[in-house]
């Protein structure tokens, strides 16, 4: 049997949406009185966990999925050793570098050595300013990034940016990027070596839709 | 001005009935409408950043708070350079070695070793079987760990327990503890020895309100 770890929150929708496209019906996910963590669907040929965004690749690194959906953004921040299979489109956002609006800095450059950047991406963060050969003090934080400068924490931050709703409320100016990020199909390795669970078979309807979707648009 | 960071959730109600005893006011912060992170009390004396759980060590290490209030379990994973002042008492729950109720283990040391550990602490895990001499892969996990061993990812989980109910749905039951925890009041250390807003009168203030409580009970 397939199974395929799905992230809660903003990415579950088109998520349900992909799979229900290729047969496969985990409508109940989306029912705010749901609590259950597995979801079978209605033909029983697939189950579905439902975790974190960011314990995706984790469920299918260790083989417990052999398909998972997360976001670009998981994937570059834990290094997961899954296979990125395909570029799924929604979901889209961007990894940036924010000040505070009145604050001098315009561009990641203008940050003076030894800043403190807040962030719950801390990898992401250390490899974007190691390459640009600007040494910083990276604080990781949970929640609320853009308290990091508010209380003077942080000169800067490096956050995901989707509308720049939060940054406006909060003063915040994004200065530069790191990458934009959208959902991904990711694979256990082996898994999608010896096409478990005909996994082959979903994949490439999977790209079939993703064609469809395209010359639709 | 006093600073103090306090954490979202489960401690909050009780942090904010702590400080009210001693005459600063932050009852706003229980109101569900609020979205402030940085509130202030009626006189103006003390400001709250209101930040994740285990972000508080975060803003107190970095001074952006001279004090805070966060659970034990918090200042154990972290290790933040912050000082432990008071158990405050409430918030108890403590840190668990749980499997599943038909597996053979009954005892951390009837695990194997290398079986494979879930849980969000991953240091007090690694910490704790390290103690016991056990080589354990730990698997990192940001929530819902008790998939762990359902799915059959882990043998074992690490994880907070306060009632028990999410272990019991699950069908985990639990074999050993690592510590109890309560909330603690932390301070920035430099702060605390600079007495600075006036801050050891707020903490001896709070040490005989902890004395008057325990009197009463």
């Amino acid at each position: 049997m397939l199974t395929i770890a799905l992230p809660k929150g903003a990415l579950l929708k088109d998520s349900v949406a992909l799979f229900k496209a290729i047969g496969l019906d985990f409508s109940a996910l989306l029912d705010k009185a749901n609590r259950q963590l597995e979801v079978w669907d209605s033909t029983h040929t697939a189950r579905v966990l439902l975790v974190r965004n960011s314990d995706v690749p984790v469920y299918v690194e260790y083989g417990q999925a052999q398909l998972g959906v997360v976001g670009y953004d998981v994937l570059r921040e834990k290094q997961s050793t899954v296979a990125h299979l395909v570029d799924l489109g929604f979901g889209y956002c961007r990894m940036c570098v924010a000040v505070k609006q009145d604050s001098p800095y315009r561009r990641t450059l203008d940050l003076l050595p030894h800043s403190r950047i807040a962030s719950k991406f801390v990898n992401c963060a250390r490899d974007y300013f190691n390459q640009h050969d600007l040494p910083v003090e990276v604080v990781p934080l949970h929640g609320s990034v853009e308290l990091g400068p508010i209380t003077g924490m942080s000169e800067a931050i490096v956050d995901l940016v989707a509308t720049g709703t939060t940054l406006r409320e909060n003063n915040l100016v994004e200065i530069d990027q790191l990458f934009e990020s959208t959902a991904r199909l990711i694979a256990n390795p082996v898994s999608y070596r010896l096409d478990q669970a005909n996994m082959h078979q979903h994949i490439d309807q999977i790209r079939e839709q993703m064609l469809v979707s395209a010359a639709q648009r």
